[in-house]
């Protein structure tokens, strides 16, 4: 019975692949039939979920959204797939292109003083093989394992950042590294970062003690702030929360890329 | 030849869908085959082209985007399905829900101060009628057409928004209506506003003579500095485009609506 199920079903196929041209008039679904089905991406979703995590991230995206744990239960599939698949990869490269024709738009000061900020995690560099063994943003973020992982400092650079910044450092911005990492990941971060292309920097900032227990808001407002007062232009910011970009002290213009994994509030 | 490849494939299909229950192996594509094919979205578009709109749509919501005119012209169809579906609807309502949970959690002011600003087009009154035949946001915008349109004063309500003016209403917030719409459309947009269910308010702030020419950055800037000023906190913003919800004197939150259509600096 399955063997002539299977027969019937290649029979099928070949004929309604392989005779285009000829007196058909076989249209009782939409063509081509299975050419559209939708292979790579959300494969095992119903659209109505689909439409609820898209609507989901839509929102982490723009802002709406407040502070958040782990991302929806529901969506631990959608998430898995959207960071794994290329979906990702080409929300990264719309924001890097976008970035890079405004930051070639400028005509910098004869100064030297036009900066450019860039976070790390997520921005320059992606945790991706991390929270790929920790459901994506499903599991509960645990500080110590994700630290064992900052230490090795393998985390592979966000393509379409790295050409940003090679752009960016090339038409003369001074380039502010600006991180939630704790100071004893100085060296772990710096050796990564120049291992994955990100090889000069005009400051690297991180947490001191003194900002432990700061929101990422407060922390990074008050060091964008302390660059201002030496008398940089913060032209560009680029991070993967809103975190990174809003409060005081902010850049003439922010770029947001994509994270629907987790939220630093 | 069609009647036998029709009648083929009836009976593949009524032996694929009615006999799950028997000893089958058949799982050449994943199950089930035809209901997960997304018949209600994007139904004609590859999946490269959906991920590029997509991908702009979100660069759009996010703020990501410097000004644009139309939308891209490869993303007329997306923009289309995207508006006239249930996406859209779906993504207010997210939006709608999360401002209300926001603004049921918190305690006002005994004073009677605490405001709630609203944008009219494309956030309490919907423009879709007129925009659905103008190409979605793909011809380039008409003012005196729309103009046209305005002085209808036939808006319909967009129901999650409305939801929400009746929530932020019944807790005591004072409602403050701020719009681009120029002053001589008052009388249309109060009347078009209190058909649609949206009765009362405490301000509806129109652009006068000398806010013309001012962008809506700088003009809605002001109007909610003249409304601190008199006193009264702005605890939500809730706007279709970022210009609503960013510049000065800005909301304690600011909850950005869906418009994939037009672009206002």
């Amino acid at each position: 019975m399955a063997f002539l199920r299977y027969a019937m079903f290649l029979c099928l196929v070949s004929m309604v692949f392989c005779q285009e041209n000829m007196d058909v008039e076989f249209d009782l679904l939409p063509r081509p039939l299975i050419i559209e089905y939708p292979e790579t991406r959300f494969k095992n979703m119903t659209e109505e979920l689909l439409m609820q995590c898209t609507s989901w991230r839509v929102a982490v995206e723009s802002n709406n959204l407040g502070p958040w744990i782990t991302i929806p239960t529901e969506c631990a599939d959608y998430v898995e797939e959207y960071m794994s698949g290329r979906a990702y990869d080409f929300d990264l490269q719309t924001v890097s292109k976008e970035a890079r024709v405004y930051a070639k738009s400028l005509e910098l000061g004869d100064d030297g003083m036009d900066a450019w900020v860039f976070d790390v995690d997520e921005t320059l560099l992606s945790n991706l093989p991390y929270y790929s063994d920790h459901g994506f943003g499903l599991e509960v973020f645990d500080c110590a394992q994700f630290d064992r992982w900052v230490v090795e400092g393998v985390a592979p650079v966000i393509k379409p950042s790295l050409k940003l910044y090679e752009e960016v450092s090339s038409l003369g911005f001074k380039i502010m590294l600006l991180t939630g990492r704790s100071e004893d990941k100085r060296n772990a971060t710096a050796t990564n970062l120049i291992n994955a292309g990100i090889d000069e920097w005009d400051k690297l900032i991180l947490r001191s003690e003194s900002d432990q227990g700061k929101s990422a808001v407060a922390f990074k407002s008050e060091k964008r702030k302390e660059i201002t007062d030496e008398g940089y232009r913060i032209i560009g910011n680029y991070g993967d929360q809103w975190s990174d970009l809003v409060g005081t002290s902010v850049a003439s213009r922010s770029f947001k890329l994509s994270n629907p994994m987790y939220h630093i509030p």
